[in-house]
């Protein structure tokens, strides 16, 4: 048994820097066609300069691939020059509320007083992608950030918004009330709870932010993607940080998937018996949505176990050691002349 | 500035076996007057023969202080003269649901199909101390179980309950419905939430079962505790794990708070105003509910800084390497003739 997908696309990664950006790069881009890189560096990549340095580092990592790496910009009070420079390099720009995950340090702190910004990306339409969580109480972040969402939508009606990976039903609640807003989902939020990181032994290689919320909140998810919906995309936020920033008492936020995003969605979805609405959660929403058009490849998955290897590199994936019952067994790039 | 308390008694405490036991029973005897030793070894004190030797293992090990060790045996299909037999070297018996936390395979599957031991247990007067979780999502489990404490504490209207480190405000109201149900509540559930476990970095060492819950649940457990309810018991639930055990891709669920007690509580109460009110909660309130006599001494705590060392042998404490504004400067033991 086989399922071919055609250029999947993975809307949310994080590829790091330096060492740690040529071992998970290469990953995501045996599989993948294309995905949306994070700008959430030390620091952050929010000028023209830091952005093309950065988008040749991802080439050079992924050289060889039929990869395209969709870049962003961290959010910050950009001009109107700025934005109009730099909208040819970048799919969009990725606000972070000041402190809410890996790196995001230089984030913002008040939204609504970023206005002219979001009025300035509305009139030369440069999607937003939104980290939307505040800086209440753990399990409630995202659902009070839904009214930020809500705001934005409301105020800037032709703006695209992307919340990015959501993990609850308010958000998907938001989904439905905007035209213009879409939402990107993880691998992991479709099959772990909170239960799985701390409801029997505390697993740190399931914990990341958004937090996993309530069986509600993931079944609810899970039934958006397998009927697909048309404003959901798979966005991994795969997130890989070295061992030893993950067992340790100061255990840092982020589920290292990208090497088995494929494998896992095959038998989730199959499961489900949704295996025919695969290619539209990981590839043709983004397509329509982002209007892109991404190398031409087919990725063949069969019916063959692939065993989560321990490690790749220093870093430690999802289900580390578990066996998967599909593999990826071919990629082919398609050339157009 | 100083505060002197009288035989204080930690009403829930994990004391293990062998060398951890050595390390960390001494710590307890060290600021205790007494202690109530949780049966959950491996395999469990539920023997009268068990009890017998782990009662000399634990009066070894807290050899030289004025320490009176409460123990306890793990629940099973006890006989009426099993029951009889125990009853004078126990102060009660612990029920586990199968599975709910660190060494309860051995646990109950099916409550109210031990309704006959319930039933001996309540016409010898031995009191019930309840692990209350259900095997439901994390943040539901206590609130889940409060149906079975009511359902106990209607059955069997004499039989002493207490329901062990609670951390929900649906667990203060079963108290408030029943005369027989008492509760122990830790300290670490009386400061943190599930923010300080996975709210920023997750922290392994604040990792325990029952999870810490939401703000509102530790403000209503505060609240309680402070202003002394008559029902509410400190029981540390003291659970120390050695460090490759928590800092690891499977952590142990337990917080190791033993040596600290004492000034992380004089430090609470006292910003709360309500020092005067200490003695009930550590001490007054569980003698009275248990009708105990526990060796007379006098602890002082002094406004003297005290910095959490970063372990005791191999177990990491709570809060390791901060500071806390009180520490203890003197223990008396009062021989009577």
């Amino acid at each position: 048994m086989t399922i071919t997908l055609r250029s999947p696309l993975d809307m949310h990664i994080h590829f790091r820097q330096d060492n740690m950006l040529r071992v998970v790069a290469p990953l995501t881009a045996a599989h993948f066609a294309g995905g949306v890189v994070m700008p959430n560096l030390i620091p952050p990549v929010n000028t023209l300069e830091a952005l093309h340095r950065y988008t040749g580092e991802v080439n050079a990592a992924t050289y060889g691939y039929a990869f395209a790496p969709y870049m962003t910009l961290f959010f910050r009070d950009y001009s109107r020059e700025e934005l109009e420079a730099a909208k040819p390099h970048i799919i969009g720009i990725k606000l972070y509320p000041a402190g809410a995950t890996t790196n995001s340090e230089a984030g913002v702190r008040e939204i609504s007083a970023m206005d002219h910004v979001f009025a300035e990306m509305e009139s030369l339409d440069i999607p937003l992608l939104v980290h939307g969580e505040t800086h209440g109480f753990v399990m409630d972040r995202e659902r009070e950030f839904c009214e930020v969402y809500r705001y934005l939508a409301r105020t800037f009606p032709r703006l695209r918004i992307t919340m990015e990976h959501i993990t609850t039903r308010d958000a998907l609640d938001v989904l439905e009330e905007f035209d213009n807003v879409a939402a990107t989902v993880t691998a992991h939020h479709l099959v772990i709870t909170l239960d799985d990181v701390v409801g029997g032994l505390m697993n740190p290689h399931l914990f990341c932010k958004p937090i996993a919320k309530r069986p509600e909140d993931r079944d609810a998810l899970l039934a958006a993607a397998l009927q697909v919906h048309p404003k959901i995309m798979l966005g991994s936020d795969s997130a890989p940080h070295p061992v030893d920033k993950k067992e340790c008492p100061g255990c840092a936020a982020g589920v290292f998937t990208a090497p088995i995003l494929l494998p896992l969605l095959a038998d989730l979805f199959e499961r489900h018996g949704a295996l025919d609405k695969l290619q539209q959660f990981v590839s043709d929403n983004a397509i329509r949505h982002y209007r892109l058009t991404p190398p031409s490849t087919t990725v063949t998955l069969e019916r063959t176990p692939m065993t989560i290897p321990p490690s790749y590199g220093d870093v430690v994936p999802m289900w580390a050691g578990r066996q998967l019952p599909w593999s990826v067994t071919n990629v082919e790039a398609h050339h157009t002349s």
